[in-house]
């Protein structure tokens, strides 16, 4: 968790730019979702309808490369390795996904609300829908109402739950929570003597069927648990316990009918699940819309974290400008730049250190697109900035230092 | 819990002697199951499909007669009340059951097998059958093989669960375990250093997909949580935690996807349910017939709870004699020796003190038996002792004064 400096960002969309050796099921140019939750499609559980947990890769879930021997695929301008972050690092305007987590979706979803359910909504909604499976007419109580829990919400109501109870210590999370379909509030700090679950109780008569924890807090894990009706009451545990502190439940509230499990990502098979919700958006059903409150341009990525930090923000967006918009805007045209047959892929060096052709592909255009931008612009145009940055923190500086000669005694590309 | 004088025993089978008013569903010689868990199949949650609670009835689960204001139907000589227990109390020839808690069955199935499906046997096998829905090729882990552990490994074995690991500190318990499909066997005491979970976690790659919890203690029941796999491991609690402690569970090895979740009666149905396990029982698929160790009679009762605390047996049956034998083995003799004209049932009292004609038959019918017994055999025969104790238990002293005075003045049976 604590590798730096890294490359955040698990909550994404984009475009496939290039792909790998051995990479089946995607093509340049479909639109990905990447997901921090491993889908290999082959081991045991995957093949399983049971849960969502992928075997294969679920027991590593910080670090960096998957099939590479966990190394890194970014450089910084020295050479030295910047850390992957939940396998998705979307903070940058390439990344490299390993299929696990990267799903193709329908590109006729906007990729605004696409990019909710990268991981947010679909754990939320999934919880409702995979995990508790919450019942027409059924009573529902969710503890903290941030994106996660909002999205539970809305799953809840899209499976026509009677009563959802929200609590949060934020009163303006009522009428936020109105738009997911939140009928009811709870504000912890106005109950008094009373535990929420005794008022979840006095409210459902005897306890809500299903119950959420949102939050990381083992008393509203063990509240929520208690706030469940006796006989079927189901809890299901979406907050990451930050310190990893166990949770206290009556022996006799569990015997007496009561279930509490926890899932990660919703308890969603990325790749199965994922489509049926951009599906479901498009038919209208879903609403994605009410999660985006901010959209703001990638320079201004710390005034997203203040929000953040403040509680004043669903979900805030921003949009990475220049190259990927524009493989996003004209594939065949990014594609073409890539294929012309002065840097054709045949003629990347072949030897190069990571056992794939995508890092080499990258550092190998770069270095063109960056000589085809000063011949152009001239050598101190600052729009071929990116690109220098790019190639020398993609290409060993060997490299660099051997094709530099190369152009220079007009055998480029030639051998390294 | 700690009423007494009660009459104890909640695990049997009987034939119906009579029917009070405003029921239902059985007649006179239907071979019944009485059951602790009610079904009033009315309630919300009887309705539903979701689980076994009856919520009308659950909540009070010690009590005496349900439908009768909680009275009890039972009287000593010197006619103070005699509590119930579990709403069955079956170590008696006669006892009054509310319907919620009686099941019909098959006479196909001899008595002494279908006594089983009365509780141990149902709760272990539906545990594994509905409410962890065990699939083949699974595995399992059972802490615990008294009687309702082995009928989990019973329930585990038909579902065809590819490894039950039994968990227990008599080592006596795994030749007996492989009746009922226990293939592996690991004895606590002689694990050493190593806790149980990791033992188990070695034993299957990672963690058994199902556990059980059939003791009742707190650091088994986190024992059997912690022995599940990552991603999809359930935990069902069926033990009993005496002193009602909570358990410590890892909200991290939650949220990865484990669920726990208690049941009462293995979550069964029992009006639904228990004739399929009869089926099953006709079928030669269930295994009933290795859970009697022991065959007593009921003067014999101290003897079996000896060896019920030494842990010698597995179920140990006794028989009532005389008049319980008598019902089943001649319902049509025995019918018809209730509707004679002399007593049949409109002459009994109308006005009795219970809302029911139940304890008016039962007390008129052995008044009447204990006359006709010592016109027949003399005032001193001892084989009328029953007549009379039954009848002087049953029916209120003023009552029997009134009939003794009708008797003699030839107004016998006359209005009280």
């Amino acid at each position: 968790m604590d590798k730096f400096p890294r490359i955040l960002g698990h909550e994404a969309v984009g475009v496939v730019e290039s792909i790998g050796e051995l990479v089946d099921g995607f093509k340049q140019g479909d639109v990905v979702l990447p997901v921090f939750h491993p889908h290999c499609e082959e081991c045991r559980d995957c093949k399983s309808p049971k849960s969502n947990w992928c075997s294969r890769f679920c027991d590593d879930f910080v670090s960096n490369t998957r099939r590479y021997g966990m190394a890194s695929r970014f450089k910084d301008f020295s050479g030295e390795d910047i850390y992957h972050f939940f396998f998705v690092s979307s903070f940058s305007e390439y990344t490299v996904v390993d299929i696990a987590h990267l799903v193709n979706i329908s590109p006729e979803i906007p990729v605004d609300k696409a990019a909710l359910l990268s991981c947010c909504v679909s754990t939320g909604v999934g919880a409702a829908w995979k995990v508790a499976n919450v019942e027409e007419g059924s009573t529902v109580a969710i503890f903290g109402l941030g994106a996660v829990g909002l999205a539970v919400a809305e799953g809840a109501r899209l499976r026509g739950a009677a009563k959802i109870i929200g609590v949060d210590l934020n009163p303006d999370k009522f009428e936020i929570g109105k738009r997911f379909g939140i009928t009811d509030f709870v504000n912890p700090a106005l109950s008094g003597e009373k535990k929420i679950s005794q008022v979840i109780k006095e409210m459902t008569e005897g306890g809500v069927d299903y119950s959420f924890e949102c939050i990381g807090l083992t008393s509203s894990m063990e509240e929520a648990f208690n706030s469940t009706r006796t006989g079927s009451g189901k809890t299901v545990i979406l907050g990451m316990e930050k310190q990893m502190l166990p949770i206290s439940l009556g022996s006799h509230d569990l015997l007496r009918g009561r279930t509490i499990c926890g899932t990660l990502f919703g308890g969603l098979k990325p790749k199965l699940d994922i489509p049926i919700l951009v599906d479901s958006y498009l038919k209208k059903e879903l609403n994605l819309n009410g999660f985006i409150t901010h959209e703001l341009s990638f320079e201004e990525i710390n005034k997203a974290f203040d929000l953040l930090v403040k509680g004043e923000t669903i979900r805030c967006q921003y949009h990475l400008e220049n190259e990927v918009k524009q493989v996003k805007e004209s594939p065949e045209e990014s594609s073409e730049e890539e294929t012309t047959d002065e840097i054709t892929l045949e003629t990347a060096p072949a030897d190069f250190r990571f056992p794939t052709t995508n890092q080499t592909r990258h550092c190998f255009t770069r270095y063109i697109e960056y000589h085809r931008c000063v011949a152009a612009k001239g050598d101190d145009a600052p729009e071929c900035d990116k690109f220098a940055k790019f190639y020398r923190s993609l290409c060993p500086s060997e490299w660099v230092d051997r094709w530099n000669e190369q152009r220079e005694n007009g055998t480029f590309p030639g051998p390294l």
